[in-house]
């Protein structure tokens, strides 16, 4: 155990006055509120999206607030979104998937047809291929939900893909499909065939209810651990071809330009990645002493092995506490205890995944792949504590 | 594999017209809603909890529906409610937590000092004592939101109340512990020590936010496995003690009269329990072939090791496939694949737990606790299937 009896944090004991006054204090003396159909937050708690000033609400992002998450599961509400042309309003009765393109047996499924089917639930993170784009500059976002808010983790329900391409009969010369959402601009995406029949979900629930509106509803793709592009929402149609359909989203947009020029295409996959939510940007920490320094690891390729934090920008790192069980493609939670001595602490984290692959610094990443990348940031983010216990961006 | 091609469920194919016309179907022609603050469902569901008709809605219980569900985690909006004396509307920037009694170190505690603490997060169910009380008659309650709708499930967050014990210095004659809420009626409850030291939660957060008012807002104790009234709302107190309080809410209530008489008290562990979610009451099945049946299961001992299903009313059974990974003492989603022959069916799951332990039927429970008992009943509950695709309590 790194604690137990000691932590001494502000846990300083009560006076017997205030031990009195507790005990004997009186309850309300009027009823609290009745039971009601379906609950709300407490009035209290203001926790939200971040919204860019944007002039088009209707293709933008809004952003999960992550320094106010625990354990691993985004509450619905405040998953992130990234729209191109807002949120459709479909009726879930009226609503059909068409499976179609090359296989033996075209499909036309409804809502409730898809329901009778074997489904499975699974956990698995969304994240924006354009999440912490903001760190790719010298400056970063001064938060962690504007730097990582383009992420959520959800148990995703539905039938997986495998199930549905199977009744259709795939013919043997199809490698990729295309799948197309039903919102106005009929997002697409392509997608190899081979992921399709590994671990690809057609989803209808999201954390035990139906998908909210903007993750989807009534119909997505989750496609786990690649970029949130792909995780098609609204979903329609899926056409089964024998190549990409080298579509808009994927050429002028979610390509990345390397230092040469030259541009990469189909990066599917988000790599390992890490960052630390407490204490993180805008915090200010009440005092010396103990404090659980925690935060989010995830990787687009498999389970996150282990998680190291270091409060000395990044020369000396001890092993964080993961939360168990470790989900595939999710979110997983890391902690570790910190005695902070009132000086100056730069924090950060770095993930390794189980392919042995280890989170990036900005400057290794950039190496790599050059300065002229938007998308798949996945470089180390340090938080610069101060003596007065102010948490900035490093 | 229990499925793959052929499932041939109303999955009979689209014809070139349907198919034609899918593809050439044009977007709406307006922009969707935009990006927002925090996420609301669609308006078209209207899935809520059970209220009951009573004068006393303070002091009353409402429902999850099940049969709405997926997954294991219950969403914040429709996990049960249990009041005694309503919902209080607490300021948890006011609010402290009492550690005191046979204590070294007696403590008050903000939140924020709590939430720099060492933490956990887990899965787990709670579910009243008086869950399917309904289930003890000759006739049953005729859906699950009514028969097994006060039990539900999430990720908890907060920390380890051995940690703050350990804190305390527990002194060596103490073995109790009364824990109080914050509600008018101050709801108390007595609980073992040794329970308090292995892994009674101190919690804050549920499925990634804050603790929703009805659930406890801002603090509640989670007690894995504990009949919920013992999983106190709306926390302030912990009174360390050399023995049970006996206070009202174990002595008037939350005991078991048995055949004889006699009272069982302190009946803390909810036995091992499972019900089918879908088919169950008030479903009407479209159609023959496949049907996958599906629920949930779950123990107050430990981890669900397998549930069977029959169709045949408890003459013939199958193992189900249980969703992983299995979390102890929280909700197991198990899946069995099911072709419907359009006849008559009687469908009953059962499960046994990893003590061993399996579900009784009702007339194998009353055998032993008699028919005096209001709480704890876990007895299998079937559903009939008629042929005109009814579903009804059998």
């Amino acid at each position: 155990m790194q604690w137990g009896a000691g932590i001494g944090v502000a846990m300083t004991g009560c006076s017997k006055t205030e031990k009195t006054a507790a005990v004997e204090e009186e309850g309300p003396s009027q009823l609290g509120a009745t039971i009601r159909a379906y609950g709300e937050r407490s009035p209290h708690e203001k926790s939200a999206r971040f919204l860019p000033d944007t002039k088009t609400p209707e293709a933008a992002s809004s952003r999960t607030p992550l320094a106010d998450s625990h354990g691993i599961i985004t509450p619905n509400g405040l998953h992130f979104e990234r729209h191109h042309s807002g949120v459709p309003t479909i009726d879930p009765a009226a609503h059909k998937l068409l499976i179609h393109g090359l296989v033996s047996n075209p499909l036309m499924l409804t809502m409730g047809e898809l329901k009778r089917l074997p489904s499975v639930s699974r956990v698995h993170f969304i994240e924006c291929a354009g999440n912490s784009r903001s760190e790719w500059g010298t400056k970063g976002a001064p938060d962690v939900r504007q730097s990582h808010g383009l992420a959520s983790c959800s148990e995703w329900t539905g039938v997986l893909l495998s199930v549905l391409l199977a009744e259709a009969g795939v013919q043997a010369k199809a490698k990729w499909l295309i799948a197309e959402g039903d919102d106005p601009c009929h997002m697409q995406r392509s997608i190899p065939l081979s992921k399709a029949l590994d671990d690809i979900i057609v989803a209808y629930g999201q954390n035990g209810e139906s998908l909210r509106p903007e993750q989807g509803y009534p119909l997505r793709l989750v496609v786990p651990g690649y970029e949130g592009n792909i995780n098609v929402k609204w979903l329609r149609r899926i056409n089964v071809t024998d190549q990409p359909g080298m579509v808009k989203d994927e050429t002028s947009k979610y390509t990345e330009l390397l230092g040469d020029g030259k541009a990469r295409i189909f990066t599917f996959e988000m790599d390992a990645k890490s960052v630390i939510t407490y204490p993180s940007g805008g915090h200010q920490l009440e005092g010396k002493g103990f404090h659980q320094i925690t935060g989010l690891a995830w990787s687009g390729r498999g389970r996150v092995e282990t998680v190291e934090i270091s409060t000395d920008g990044g020369k000396t790192w001890k092993k964080a506490e993961l939360q168990e069980p470790r989900h595939r493609m999710a979110f997983t939670r890391f902690r570790l205890g910190w005695t902070w001595d009132g000086g100056e602490a730069v924090l950060v984290s770095r993930c390794t995944d189980e392919t042995g692959y280890t989170q990036p610094t900005r400057d290794d990443l950039i190496a790599v792949r050059g300065k002229n990348s938007d998308y798949h940031c996945n470089a180390t983010k340090p938080w610069m504590v101060s003596a007065d216990g102010k948490v900035t961006n490093a």
